[in-house]
């Protein structure tokens, strides 16, 4: 009864702290390594949580969407300082120069975070096929944020794309066991890597 | 009643044709065009080609794999083709030459049904996320015949990443409306693209 109590003061307590949608995201996280992101109900987390399913669907669409809920904001990071980037700077460099800073500032301070992440997407062939399909519209949105600069097509899309290739490899080499380098240093091996390749006609 | 018989006839006498599995995909292509991918029903399938469903489950498992039923010969062709190249070839220019070989081959002979199937594809955002997959998977393949060769990493994925680009941006051109070029061409015009690309530092 007393317990009753205190988790009932709790919730009362915690329904409009600021810190809601993280601690959601953090349940979520928890139960989709322990028991599986099939076998975990949007019940199950808010009450993890301390919070009601209301207070979740205040903050997330479904149970998916806390896995997604960072890629907009990552998608319109990329696109303002593509576009916000000095016009002498080539296309591939503006982006890879914006996903080193994103590096830097986002993915470096959460990598045991983007990992189990990872670990989470691995298992589950629709949200891997989710992942792709945001990285597609993230691409996309690149692109046509170079349009934007006056880069013309196929330029744009082929850079943006170039961009993502870059990223995509950096980011699997950073978060596979064996890596030992921030995740920038990744980015810049492999933006330098691709220009060899390129250069080798 | 002599038009059941005709076509309980006709049902006899094909199936054991050898082109049911064309025949199966070319009904489904036109289902799926005249009542859209999620109204169209295996037996519809089955019946527009004049063929039974058991027919249809000995060529494909489901209604959706019509439509990714070449993807696996596709990368087969591009690892295989990839593996036997010239070792003096750069990696992206062995994946460049196959690509403008497929198209030769086989898409550029049929322009009228990839347009078709990019259509469906477009209406359903599961196809699209399949279609993304299958791509993902295909650059994997291309990566590992790059390991093969003796190609260290992260070049090989980076190339196949950068062979998949190209092939993406040169197909979204092909298949546009405004397109005037065979596939090959532009597929020459992205990796010439994004060669001058990376060398702009």
């Amino acid at each position: 009864m007393a317990d009753a109590v205190i988790i009932a003061y709790h919730r009362r307590m915690v329904r409009w702290e600021p810190g809601a949608k993280g601690r959601l995201a953090a349940a979520a996280m928890e139960l989709y390594r322990e028991r599986g992101y099939e076998n975990t109900t949007v019940a199950e987390i808010a009450e993890r949580a301390g919070l009601t399913e209301r207070t979740f669907f205040r903050h997330y669409a479904d149970k998916r969407e806390v896995l997604f809920a960072g890629t907009s904001e990552l998608q319109a990071f990329l696109v303002a300082r593509v576009s916000e980037a000095p016009v002498e700077l080539a296309p591939i460099e503006a982006i890879a120069a914006a996903l080193i800073e994103l590096a830097d500032t986002t993915f470096e301070t959460s990598r045991e975070v983007v990992v189990r992440r990872q670990a989470i997407l691995a298992a589950n062939a629709e949200l891997r096929e989710r992942e792709l399909s945001k990285l597609a519209a993230l691409a996309s949105a690149v692109a046509g944020a170079l349009r934007d600069r006056g880069i013309s097509e196929p330029a744009a899309s082929l850079a943006a794309e170039a961009g993502l290739a870059i990223f995509k490899v950096a980011f699997e080499r950073w978060t596979s066991q064996s890596a030992s380098l921030p995740l920038a240093k990744y980015i810049r091996e492999s933006a330098d890597e691709l220009a060899l390749l390129s250069a080798r006609r």
